[in-house]
């Protein structure tokens, strides 16, 4: 036993809700958050505020995906009985938290921010708002929020939440309760996220128009496994093949694995065709993905039936955020107790 | 009947609390305030979110400092029945609607802030941080959050008003409610706050150790005002004095403007010596500031009034707040209501 290790293990994840979820979501995202609730205390937020950074001109269109995106979450096995699922908008807290963390975060630490002059190099969108620099300060305050003791993320993220870490350690410098931290500075999970290739072989992306979605039906979904790219090289069927080049054996990885090797001498060997190759990727991803649709399917027929988790979740989560805005402003002296 | 303007009158003022009040404060601003709950329906906040922006690493101190300053402001005249008094961070929906604020409010806005940079050149004190760039935007939640009509200010401050007015010009431009604009664009109430001279001639401030401060002694004032600065050349008690050059008579103007002429003539012509200029101006200027001071010990005597008042202040910003959030956030499609 770890003595080290009082504290229980509390994960706080987020997904922005700008459009229809695809399979790309699925492995990547929704079978990890789904894995993690049995390991951890969860919080799986909606991130709609930092949805706003980047769409604020006409944000209120994108709200109509929350549901669906929710929806697709349940489907994917996350049980609002496990994980706490809330919209961060329905949490004031985060706001309130980030006002405060911004009082002693220098604009410096922004400005260094890795992914801010990148993501400004690299769009046509307007980023230079004072609420996407201050992304990362929202940022720290949705994990801080939870106490959260882990964030699951991807190597490329580890300068942010190395952000976090600094905000957090900062508070706890100027702001002791007694020798106690009043932060809790939180852990990466380093987590491989699968890149899932889409049907054209770059990641699959709803503005590549490459993706496989979530909501899509069988038919539609073998209709662009049917066309989804393989090796250029072969042309002809006699033609032998090279898996490496091919986007179909990306996703015998997922679905297939055992049938890896045979695919390979098959398919090198000409022995397999592509057609027939995709055909027996497919009597593996329908069915890997037929409870997934059953029960998405079914929660379209609980009408409010997310509408009511979602306010369960934001109830449970502003409980825990409101003990820590509580610990917060105690330590910043902000207490609503006024003496004479 | 002005039927351009149907809206009442709603005022938003505030002060931070860092230290004790001073006569300066009691009639540059004072004053002013309880005139105004005469003519407006006004809300008076303790601006404490605002000095963290500058004093974050020892805040936690400055605490103790606001029930004195509210008591100094009902012992002038401002009226818990009158006026809503309260503090910011009894209010999270500061914060709140700033975060949505700051999405589309351009850092070049802020930079371009011609306070910004003048402050961070004048201060030893570190204002690089993210909450001091952000001023304006917090700023510009604490007036729009109460549809505040007009802003009492003096000219200098005539460029943060109009960051507030274009915020809220923006806020309306992008996300409007049918016809309607969503926000109160506010128009500044130009008010001559009269610039006190301290002890020794410069402006009356705590950090120039030059003030009369409101939790003093008569006694205490009246040593200080013997001690105040006049017309340096005028040596001798025979020597003719220059009243332009003489701190005691800029005091004339607020407790004794009738003898003034008077005044003039005896030190011009060395027939009034400075003491008895300075005794003459104390028969003024105590009576003028014992009503202030009785109630003010009235109010010692009071234990709990002023917590009392200012969590009755903050429960009726609230409620005026929460209207607006619920306008804001509907119009930007922050809706807890989530249907598939």
């Amino acid at each position: 036993m770890n003595t080290q290790d009082p504290k229980p293990r509390r994960i706080l994840s987020g997904m922005q809700a700008t459009g229809e979820l695809h399979v790309g979501h699925y492995l990547g995202v929704l079978t990890n958050f789904s894995r993690l609730q049995h390991e951890a205390e969860c919080f799986f937020m909606v991130a709609n505020l930092h949805s706003l950074t980047a769409f604020y001109p006409n944000y209120p269109d994108a709200h109509r995906f929350i549901a669906p995106m929710v929806s697709d979450w349940l489907a994917a096995g996350i049980a609002p009985e496990k994980a706490t699922i809330f919209v961060q908008s329905d949490v004031p807290e985060h706001s309130e938290l980030a006002q405060l963390l911004a009082m002693f975060t220098p604009v410096s630490w922004l400005e260094r921010n890795p992914t801010y002059k990148d993501k400004q190099a690299n769009t046509e969108k307007d980023l230079d708002s004072f609420g996407f620099l201050g992304y990362p300060v929202l940022q720290a305050a949705d994990i801080v929020l939870y106490d959260a003791t882990h964030v699951p993320i991807g190597e490329d993220q580890l300068p942010h939440l190395e952000l976090t870490r600094e905000i957090a350690r900062r508070f706890n410098h100027y702001y002791r309760a007694g020798k106690a931290d009043v932060l809790t500075v939180p852990q990466a999970i380093l987590s491989s996220f699968p890149k899932v290739a889409g049907l054209d072989g770059r990641k699959m992306s709803k503005s590549y128009n490459n993706s496989l979605n979530l909501a899509e039906s069988a038919e539609s979904l073998s209709k662009k496994f049917m066309v989804m790219k393989t090796d250029t090289a072969r042309v002809k069927r006699t033609d032998p093949g090279n898996p490496e080049n091919c986007t179909v054996f990306t996703y015998y990885d997922f679905f297939a694995a055992d049938l890896k090797e045979e695919v390979n001498q098959g398919c090198r060997s000409a022995a397999l065709g592509c057609v027939d190759c995709k055909k027996q990727l497919l009597t593996r991803f329908l069915p890997a993905m037929a409870p997934f649709n059953a029960k998405r399917r079914e929660l379209a027929e609980k009408s409010g039936l997310v509408n009511d988790i979602l306010h369960a979740g934001a109830e449970r989560a502003r409980k825990v955020a409101a003990a820590t805005m509580a610990r917060v402003k105690d330590s910043m002296g902000l207490v609503s107790r006024y003496s004479l």
